[in-house]
């Protein structure tokens, strides 16, 4: 069997002398990087766990992808620039299929992004893995939880729902009587799930709130209104929907929008004076409500107060 | 069950503010940390996964302190200032005791060198968890594997080979004929590694490679033997041992000295001229012999060539 050695080096120790800010890649104790003058480093962690965060058939290619997608969205989340990551891998046993397989999907979306794998780890257990992700943002520039103010118009990018409804279709755990395109589209999209890195950092100096979505719209949203200490009233008739979600009944489609996880689109707070600038850039952003003085999250249908069930993704 | 936020909040969410080096920690989808002018930022992960690198039997107080410490002593060795971590902890189940006594050891190493806990993950799965430290160092400071020159000492810190002793111990594998105490020493050793932070910020300027031994100090100081393009010649009867393994024969000892990982001392070349100032700074070091321009490393015992069957710890 390969040891760790051989198989940092067939796999992960590569392109770490293409950027600049890398001052030491792969192949010593730690890493050595160069933060940009005025700019405060951001970081965060995010492990996935097979069957737990992925389903247990998921193709090595997607769950690196994802690995690192998941960590990209929340530098994305606070308007950062990213930069570095590092990768902490355990696998049952060294398998080349499985990681060369695997080390091209996360080198796919690194290089997308151009940020180098700068160090981690590779052990033997149970498939699962850690990236923690690094990046800088402007000094005063981040994008927080805290700050939504009442009257800001609330936003989230893309369409929501889709990565619930890709889990309930391998699961399946009822058929929704969705089409292959569209079960396809839905498994796409929780496998390969896209950190919207660009629009994070559009929304520097403009959103007053800001978070990705992982656990569910509702308890995220959640996140906002009780760190910014405000309410929220949001429109079901407006929730952006794939057009797999549009085939489903309103009602269903809209549990999957509010409460599955794994969409990694942003959710953020907006002054209604900042909206022409947003949309002149042409994000594909929705506004779904407004932040309100009350407190909690109120739903509405054409202007009906609508309840609602909603529990977000549980960890234990 | 508590939920993740809970369980963060309950035992991890505590004093992220009294570093004025954190401008936001956890709580948010990332940090975000000030790098002082002039200092590069230095990043490492390690994994421990439950019964491969921690006996089973380990207190979750130790398991906890050993996973930061292991991480700490790579920064150690690239000579940094260690400023901040992030824990991505997988438990079978949410267990009060476990955290408990986790997060007092867990604090307890960070609290005495004062670094601060700004993030990670908490998830359900087989026992194990990745540290990512963060620190800093002055630019162009940093110690690293290569730059090694002939006619430097070779020197490490501390003893070597107790943690082996320790694990062995643990294990049954063979009696070794130790006393208790001797036992519990070796014990300690394994479960509570001490990071040499003070001594890798010493060597900056002075030490012109560095690393800490964690798969053992032969195979350990291959890897600056490889990166320097260098040789060594060590003397076994100068090998720094505690007063349990000089109560083994000297060849048991020798080899777990230079063959069992998890000691977690500095390994280090340094030319003559800065042996004196290194010294009257009352540091723990032994040099162990110098660096020769032949290729490999040669043990010696009282000037006579000793051959020695080694490994270090293999990953896979």
């Amino acid at each position: 069997m390969p040891s760790e050695f051989e198989l940092i080096n067939r796999y992960f120790k590569r392109q770490t002398t293409t950027q600049q800010d890398v001052i030491l890649g792969i192949g010593d104790d730690a890493a050595l990087m160069a933060i940009p003058a005025g700019e405060l480093l951001v970081a965060t962690a995010d492990t996935l766990v097979a069957g737990r965060h992925f389903p247990i058939d998921t193709p090595p290619h997607a769950i690196a992808y994802k690995a690192l997608a998941v960590n990209l969205s929340d530098l994305a989340a606070m308007g950062a620039t990213p930069r570095w990551f590092l990768l902490a891998l355990t696998l049952e046993e060294s398998d080349d299929t499985f990681l060369s397989s695997f080390a091209e999907g996360l080198f796919q979306l690194a290089d997308a992004h151009q940020i180098a794998l700068v160090g981690g780890d590779t052990t033997k257990g149970h498939l699962a893995m850690t990236i923690t992700a690094l990046g800088t943002v402007p000094l005063g520039q981040a994008l927080c939880r805290q700050g939504a103010q009442v009257g800001d118009g609330i936003y989230v990018s893309g369409t929501v729902g889709d990565a619930g409804v890709g889990l309930a279709t391998v699961l399946q755990q009822q058929n929704l009587g969705l089409t292959t395109a569209q079960q396809v589209f839905c498994r796409q999209r929780l496998d390969y799930p896209t950190p919207r890195l660009g629009l994070g950092q559009a929304l520097r100096g403009l959103a007053s709130a800001c978070l990705d979505i992982s656990d569910g719209l509702a308890q995220d949203l959640g996140h906002i209104l009780k760190a910014s200490q405000v309410g929220a009233d949001i429109e079901l008739s407006v929730l952006p929907l794939s057009s797999a979600l549009q085939q489903l009944p309103p009602r269903q489609a809209w549990h999957y929008a509010l409460t599955a996880g794994d969409d990694y689109e942003l959710c953020f707070c907006l002054p209604d004076s900042h909206y022409a600038t947003l949309m002149s850039q042409g994000w594909p952003i929705t506004r779904i409500g407004t932040v309100s003085a009350h407190t909690g999250l109120r739903c509405w249908y054409q202007g009906q107060p609508y309840q609602m069930a909603y529990a977000g993704y549980q960890h234990f």
